[in-house]
Parts: structure tokens; sequence; C-alpha cells
């Protein structure tokens, strides 16, 4: 069984790296009218979308998936235009292929630039949600690469049946089907063969858990696009100004709990501490968000927990959070750098020379001013969309959108010029 | 042993990161200051540095070193004052830290953009010659990163002084001597632990023959900056322009011979083969270099060897050439593909749309048009010094410098903004 899935999933990179020259110099019209026409597809299929996601929620409800993994494994008329939507803005986008940037004249009379190309073959290993199949796949076509898409088990069929939508449109386009390839097995092995094909299969993103990408960045022979922790941080410095301090440490927090770009931890000057905490410490409260403070924040909120060490590295996707008052912004950075995860962290302050250190100086894929760390995210930048988040800082960083799916070659213009 | 080895490149791997966070910040006018200062020290200390070159030059000979290794290692004036120019120029590159780019306002209000930052640790391993010493720490200096510099065994005499000269220009100018670490150690278990350190080094360059490369490319548990080989062509096409074509491929195959954007297989269009090879064909006998044809080639030029298949894929550093007679644009590029190295391809055309279609279609970090294969050079790039060519795709591709040892991470402005 094994040796076959090794086989199945080596043919399929195989597979995939041949449509991936194909993609790699297609045109932008035909890639445009595929992402258009798998758009028109999954609204016109909408009920056998809908009967094959319903197999998979019957299979999900006999095996006792949680409440969560239920709701977000659920195809819903919402959720599908959405997805169809989707497809059409990556389709509206500019098509990131054959870039050609910063040509210039050399001494030697030659004339250098770049132009972006596609990687190649992506990998994207993810879970239950099965809107990440069009969107990952709208991303792969558009900026030119081919995609092997590896979801969950336990979305099998709805996955499959969207992928049968994208595989059409691609071939009315008259671009390679196998341009998209969903893995047909639900064997496990699969994702370690996967991540094992480093001849074909040009980069790895991993999208769910933390223990689904702690697997695929210890067991992947490609580059990973990842990111593991969304420890984020909002410090509110001594020149904040305090009525957008609390705005935006309150949206940070309590605007949506479950993303990597929440704010976790509140780090507050002490000289702003007891006022910025008079108006926050009760918005929390109403919103029934649970704060664990360090020593000197509970004497200003004596109602709330006492934080540990641990709290301030957790990151609780969760209506929960840490608290902490800080001498200043050294304080703060400190702060970030030991316990952060690289992933997002703002300050508000209206101060210019403290606003400059912290952009400079926080090691962290996004770094805000005044704005909330909700903000961290493909649509919001005007990437158009996003295929996951970056906290590495090899090749993309942050979201990561059609750019992150290419590369730059160099390209040499000459007129018979040799080198002396 | 093992563990002492280990125990001090874990001490070395947590040094270096110290010093990155500090060198990640510091001014533009301390790097440079260091690196002026450096030059300065090389000059003024040449006596040490000859004499410790002499040691190892000595040992080598004992330990019976080939010519042309015994060569790279040897330092002479000349190649001192080139390192000592070297740093010097790199001190007049634009600093890349810092920079911030495509700041643009979202419908949101906030502002976004992108701020390039250093990598963090680099970790550098080469062979012989000492030269890398100063050229890869004077890269590293001022694109704001710590570097960790693991040189050949034969060359650590050398390599010390010079680090020396270094180390005390970096002090000099107010940064952190330990920014730039050797290995003091020619255990050859320093690799091996180098290697698996990921939680300190950021990413390592192998520079030196195709086994170390393919050692660390293996064993690396970080991103690795690397070219296995260069096997490079020249495509002369039916509608080029003789003339040019000639002196391309003449100077292509035979400006340098050792140097991995050297061209190894000439590929001529069936039509113009004949008046090519009648001028070509005599040059390359005359300068000494042998000629390996495929059939139709040893028609026109009855003088060459035959071409096994083999020696399509051979990088023969040496003068020494493959030779084949392609139908045309397609034949070509699919010869390129199936034998190439995916490092510099040229196309010799007057043809508009056959120059266009072998830029976007090839796949190789350099591809150029009417210009010889030699140019592919980070000098000749304009990018000031290069730390070393990239034939992959992630991350930095083709010649290497400042900026492919920076990333870049988002920058969000807001005046209080919050996500609705």
């Amino acid at each position: 069984m094994t040796e076959n899935v090794r086989n199945y999933i080596h043919a399929m990179g195989r597979t995939a790296r041949g449509a991936a020259r194909a993609m790699a110099r297609a045109e932008t019209g035909k890639k445009n009218a595929a992402l258009n026409t798998v758009a028109e597809r999954l609204s016109a299929r909408r009920e056998q979308l809908f009967e094959a996601n319903a197999a998979d929620l019957a299979a999900a409800r006999e095996n006792r998936l949680a409440a969560a993994l239920l709701d977000r494994l659920e195809l819903t008329p919402a959720r599908l235009e959405a997805m169809a939507d989707g497809l059409g803005q990556v389709a509206d986008l500019a098509d990131p292929v054959g870039e050609i940037s910063g040509m210039n004249y050399r001494p030697t009379g030659i004339q250098v630039g770049q132009m972006r190309v596609a990687l190649g073959v992506v990998g994207i290993i993810y879970e239950s949600r099965p809107n990440v199949t069009a969107d990952a796949a709208g991303l792969c076509i558009k900026s030119g690469n081919a995609v092997i898409l590896r979801g969950g088990s336990e979305a099998i069929n709805s996955n499959r049946a969207i992928a049968e939508c994208i595989r059409a449109g691609l071939q009315a386009a008259g671009l390679p089907e196998n341009a998209v390839q969903v893995v047909g097995t639900t064997d496990r092995a699969a994702v370690g063969e996967l991540l094992a094909l480093d001849e074909f299969v040009d980069v790895i993103i991993p999208r769910g858990g933390k223990g689904l990408i702690e697997r695929v960045s210890k067991e992947a022979r490609m580059p990973v696009i990842k990111h593991l922790d969304g420890v984020c941080h909002v410090y509110i410095d001594a020149e904040a100004d305090i009525e957008k301090a609390v705005i935006v440490a309150y949206n940070a927090k309590t605007q949506r709990y479950g993303t990597c770009c929440t704010m976790e931890c509140l780090l507050v000057a002490e000289p702003v501490a007891e006022k910025v905490l008079a108006s926050l410490g009760p918005m929390y409260e109403e919103a029934g968000v649970e704060i664990r403070g360090d020593e000197r924040s509970r004497e200003i909120l004596p109602g709330i927990n006492a934080a540990t060490d641990e709290d301030y590295f957790t990151e609780y996707l969760a209506p929960v959070m840490s608290l902490k008052i800080v001498g200043g912004l050294d304080e703060a950075m400190e702060h970030i750098e030991h316990y952060g995860s690289r992933h997002t962290d703002a300050i508000v302050t209206e101060n210019m020379s403290h606003a400059r250190r912290f952009m400079a100086e926080v090691d962290s894929s996004s770094v805000m001013v005044n704005a909330s760390t909700r903000f961290a995210d493909g649509y919001e930048y005007g990437l158009g969309a996003e295929i996951g988040i970056s906290t590495d800082k090899f090749h993309a960083r942050g979201p990561v959108g059609l750019e992150g799916l290419t590369s730059q070659k160099f390209i040499v213009l000459g007129d018979g010029h040799i080198r002396k």
C-alpha cells in the first residue's frame, strides 16, 4: 500500500512538473478565462457540490468531529459565492508573470534587469476548509504555477468536486487541466511522500493547526512558506494619543478572536497605564475578555487574574489576553523580542522617533504604527488575496500573495556584447 | 572532541545572533567606517598577512596540495590590494537596510509598504581562497548581518589573520566585533555542526567544488543559496547576425575557462550552421578548444570529436565544449531544458519574437540576448559585488549581492485605524 502511495504521489509530481512548464508561459487572457470559467462552474454545479459536501459532513458527524471543525467543513451558499467571487477577483489582479523591472545600462553597454517568473510546482497541505481548494488553486493558476492540493481526509468529496470544476475551467481555456491536482487518497502516508518530493515540488505551503505546520516544517525537503504562531502585541507608548490607543487595542483583540493577527498581549507604558486601563479594562470586561496581567497592572485593575511567564508566550485564539505594564519603548521591544512570534506587532504613539525606532527594530513580518494588528492580511494590504502568511525571512515575509508565488530571473540585452 | 566542537559551534551561533541584532540597526555611517578601516588595516598589516599565508602555503606544499589549489591559496600583493579595494567599493554602495518601498494608501485609510531588513546570521562555507573571507564579511557587514565563516583548513592561518583585521575594524567603528567570526578549528565535524544550527543561522552559502555544495545542500537544516553546475548554452538562431554570433560564442567559451558562466555547449540553427562554423571552428581550434559535436556538426567540421549524451550534461571548466546543430528555436529550448543547469543561457538573434520567447521560456537564473554568458556576475550586473550565484528560484536567483542578504517586512501606518 505504501509503495502504491509512493508511486501515486510520484506520478502526480511528474505530471505537475509537465503542466507547470505550460502554465509558466500561459497567456494572461487564458489564465483569466480559466478563473472566470471556474467561478461560473462552481455556481452552475452548486447542487453537486452541496451533495459532495453533505457526504463529507455525514461521515464527519459519524466520526464525531468537533463542532468547530464541522463548521469549517460546511459549504454554505454564502461560502460558495465567496469562493466564486474570490476567483473573479484574482482574475482582475495584474499578472505578475513576465513583469520586467530595473532595466539599466551598465558601463559595458549591456542592459540588465529582472523578469518575474513562476516558481513551478506548489504543494498545499491543509485541513478541513474546502474553500482553500479554490482560493489556492486560483492564486497558483494566476501566478503561472501548477499545484498539488492535499486537503483533509474529512473534506475529500468536497475537494474532489471543487477540483473537477477547476480542471474543467482550465481545459475550457486551453490550459492543462493537470495544473491543478487533488491528492485522491486519504492514506496518511501521502503527506510524507509529498514532503519528500523535492524533485518535483518547489515549495510547500501548510495551512492548518500548529501540529500540521510543525510536521511539515520538520519533514519537508523543499522550502516551506509558513507561520507557526501569532503572538501579536500592541504597545501603548507614553506619548500615545489615548483615544487612538484605546480603540486600536480594543479592535486588535476583539474584532475576531481566532485569527493569527489578533492581539494576544497588550503592553502599556507606565506613565499612561492608569488612564488607558481605566477605559480599556471595562471595555474588555464587557466584551467578555479575560485579562491576565502582571503585578503592576493588577494594582490598576484589581479584578483581573495573574499572568504566568507562560501566558506571555501564549497564542490564545480566544477571548483571553495577557497584559504588562512596561517602563517604556525599550522594555516593550525587549518583551516583544523575547516573547513574540515575529508575526505582527503595533505601537501606538504620536512620537515620531519612537515610531521610527519601533518600525526599524521590531523584527516581525508586519510592524504597525497607530493601526490595529487585525489589518495583517493579504486583502487588507492590497495583495488581492493571500495563500498564507510567512514569519520566515527567506523569500516572502508577511502575507503572501501572487508575488510570493513567483521569483525573478535576470535578463541581459546586448548587441553582440562580449566580456573584455 | 565532537562534543567540544558542538559546544564551540553552538556558542559561536549564539554570539552571532546577539551581534546580528546590533548589526541590524547599525547606522550606515558606522558600517561604512568599519569597511574602510578594515581596508586600511589589511594594507597596514600586509607583512603579518603574508606571514600567515606563507605558513598555510608551506603546510599545503607539505601535504602535496594540487598546484591549482596552491595558486588559489596564495595571497599576492595584487590580491591583497583587490581585497581592500573590494571593501571600499562595498562601502560606496547604497545601504539596502531600511529602504522603504511601495507605500500606498488602502481604501481603509491605512498606508502599507515594505521595509528592507537584514536576514540575521549568515553562514559561509568555502574552500581555499582567503579573499572570500574579506569579500563575504564586507557584504554581510554592509547588509546588517552577522556572519560565521568556515574556510578550508588549508587556509586557516590566512583566514584568521584577515578576520582579525575585520574584527578590529568593526570595533574601531563602534560595532560588535563578533559580527564576523571565523571557525577556529580545522575539525571537520565543525561543518556538520554548523549545518545543524538552524536555531542561530538563517542562511548558508557554500562556495567551492561540487562535492562541498552537494554536502551542504543535503545536510543543511536552514535555507541554502547555491548553484551546483553551470552548463551554460549559447544558441545561434537562424536569424542571427553572423558577426555578432561568432564573437559572442567565441567570447562565451574562451574569455575564461574555469568560471561557472563559461559556455559549455554551443547550439546552432541548421540554416546558418555551415556559415557560423566556417568562422568559429578555426577560431576555437586556434585557441586550443576541443569540440565534441553531434553527427551533423561533424559533417561540417570533420576534424572534431563525437559528443556522447553525457557530454551535453557536462560542465567542463576547461578548453572543451560540446556542439549541436538544431532545427530551430524550439529544439534549442528543449535541449537547454533537458541538459542545462538553469544557470545562464544566451540566444543570438535579430528576430524580436524569438528573443522574446527565449527570454520568457528559458528557465535559467540569467537569460541573455546577443550578449556573452560571461557577463553573469554580480559586478557586471551592477550589484557591486556578489556573495554567490543561486540557480534556485526561492528567494534570490542569479548573482546574489546585498539585496539577496536582506528580506522585506511589511509596515503599516495609520492614525488610530481599526478593522471594521
